[in-house]
């Protein structure tokens, strides 16, 4: 547990750094042992790719550093639970633990609109939730309530033709 | 269904690239109004990536060329029913037309393992299924087919050693 809080911590950082970027907060680290072997955060917005979750970077990251698809020795580390794409890489990879922050009601798909993990595939994860869930779930409001206050008080960049 | 069957020809040469490159043999082609802006194949193997489906690789090419993350008015074809990690992209790319081959009793995510499309994401494309089915699923069975005879006539490489 104490491991698991460590290492969230990193993924918060992460999750921190993208808020920097103007991206919905979220990060993700990817360890082996006691090592992390890859890093990743949303760069959706920077990016321009619908692909660049934070799970999906750090996953990228961690098959080429460890030179192949197969991370079944590793533990993914995100702040918010996994959405449907992210879960399916997560099988794919054949990750075996996932430790999650903060639950996502809209697209989480490890418990919350589904739990693709109960379902028959050929991978099951063990999923630990809730770690540093506050920390989580407080840095994605603080975001979207900045966003609301920003969206307030500037003016509309573009206006609809009237006809 | 002209214009379905004539870009899953295409889906079709890309899956049968993936099986020349000893990759399970799976294409798929994005296209918006009568273009092709992207192709991908099956990776997994020689990009030594979990994330590396046919799918991803298409979407990540037309997210580059088209410039962002929302595919709006693009169709993705694919040989082979979506796996959830590339259902899971197609619903974040905001993908409004899906058009598969062969069903996946595996891992198939738009109907046979679960229909993520169902569930009450953000996002619902149309699926078109079924087209060019025999020629899809031929293509993956000789693939197995030729696995299987391979390993039947080939010794191992590598050999548990003995206590």
């Amino acid at each position: 547990m104490e491991q698991d809080i460590r290492f969230m911590k990193e993924a918060l950082r992460q999750a921190a750094l993208a808020a920097g970027e103007g991206e919905v907060p979220v990060g993700a680290v990817i360890t082996k042992g006691d090592e992390i072997v890859a890093v990743g955060r949303n760069r959706r917005e920077t990016g321009k790719s619908a692909l660049a979750h934070a799970e999906l970077e750090a996953i990228a990251e961690a098959c080429r550093r460890l030179g192949g698809w197969r991370l079944w020795e590793c533990t993914l580390y995100v702040t918010l639970e996994p959405c449907p794409m992210c879960a399916g890489a997560i099988i794919n990879a054949r990750i075996p633990r996932l430790v999650f922050g903060a639950k996502d009601g809209k697209a989480g798909s490890a418990g919350s609109v589904v739990d693709l993990f109960s379902l028959p595939y050929n991978h099951r994860p063990e999923v630990v939730t809730g770690v540093l869930e506050e920390e989580c779930a407080g840095l994605l409001q603080a975001f979207f309530a900045a966003l609301r206050e920003k969206r307030k008080t500037q003016p509309k960049r573009w206006k609809k033709p009237q006809a």
